[in-house]
């Protein structure tokens, strides 16, 4: 197994999001979730980090699995409505067919296997329920920077592999939904609304991209 | 010495600059580049690969330095003005204070040795002479692509690295000018001019930048 790329960015990890850039982003991520989520009662998500997102996230029963101890000692804390599981995607502590649905919300980026994180997400859907996939779009200008980062030995980027859309779509098919969003650059300048529009125009992709299969 | 990456690519190299968004770019960089151009009577381009830019270049004597024979056989036969030489941008074959001018366009993405061939352009130019060096700004959405292209094993970015203005900054100090073009992204729809604005307002990097030192 490979070191914890997150064991230091525990603490800091949300910290982005009250910047104006940050708002800005986190606010256009979670307008295209919210358009993207199925209806169900049982929710995992595979890599739910400090648990932003499942705090979040309107289902009666929440799990989250979490790798990271240090992620998951911090989500617990901030989120004790869910259920905290430490484990990795590609062997999920749970039977099959237990959720309805299943978020992976820019996970693949960071797990050993690609593959086994999905058929495992998919092992654990019941019959009918919806897979959520959310990656950081490899062909923005976001993966530009983080790359470079990355390079740079910056955790956790040093650790990531990007993916496409087309990437995802070759793994699991022609998704039943989709969403993009944030489509400005790192470096936009307020306010960040035309920014958006005019990344758009210039041919961006969206940072995020957000896929759903049955 | 690394093998040739551009060996299989001579033929097609410029024929991107015929499609309607290549002619957009390829415009846009020469406009970039003309306005840094400095006066004077000799000419070294480093990597002059087809000859596309030496062509353009308004100097009475014109070098072209190549390392790849497949390159500077075409270059050769299209400007056939020019003086062409097979050899390194590390060890240059040329005596010091030799040109006015020496340019690199996007030319140290592929050499081994980033450090050797900008000391060894400087050490070519005559006293007041300037050095012109473009690059492919890591951080532009076209990075992006070429580092995915890379990663899929394409010519010749799978031998590419990838610089910002930055780099180049902390290795020749603050330029005397500097240019920016391209900051639509490889997926940008026409008209390119109205994409092109729009990406400057997303906070797009400019895919090339351009700086002058002394």
């Amino acid at each position: 197994m490979r070191e914890d790329p997150f064991a230091t960015l525990a603490e800091g990890y949300e910290s982005w999001y009250e910047t104006p850039l940050g708002a800005f982003v986190v606010a256009e991520e979670e307008k295209a979730l919210e358009t993207l989520l199925p209806p169900g009662e049982d929710l995992l998500e595979v890599g739910a980090g400090t648990g932003y997102w499942l705090k979040r996230l309107p289902y009666a029963r929440k799990v989250g699995l979490e790798p990271s101890s240090a992620m998951l000692q911090l989500g617990r804390r901030k989120v004790p409505e869910a259920t905290w599981v430490e484990g990795q995607g590609e062997a999920l502590p749970f039977p099959e067919k237990s959720f309805d649905v299943v978020l992976l919300f820019t996970v693949l980026e960071f797990v050993e296997d690609v593959g086994k994180t999905l058929s495992e997400a998919r092992r654990v859907l019941k019959p009918g329920g919806s897979l959520l996939v959310g990656i950081l779009e490899a062909l923005s200008p976001w993966a530009a920077l983080y790359r470079r980062l990355g390079e740079k030995g910056v955790l956790p980027w040093a650790q990531a592999r990007f993916l496409t859309r087309e990437d995802l779509q070759d793994l699991l098919g022609p998704p039943e939904a989709e969403r993009e969003a944030v489509f400005l650059a790192p470096e936009a300048e307020p306010p960040f609304p035309d920014a958006d529009q005019a990344g758009l125009r210039a041919g961006n992709r969206g940072a995020l991209y957000l896929g759903r299969w049955r």
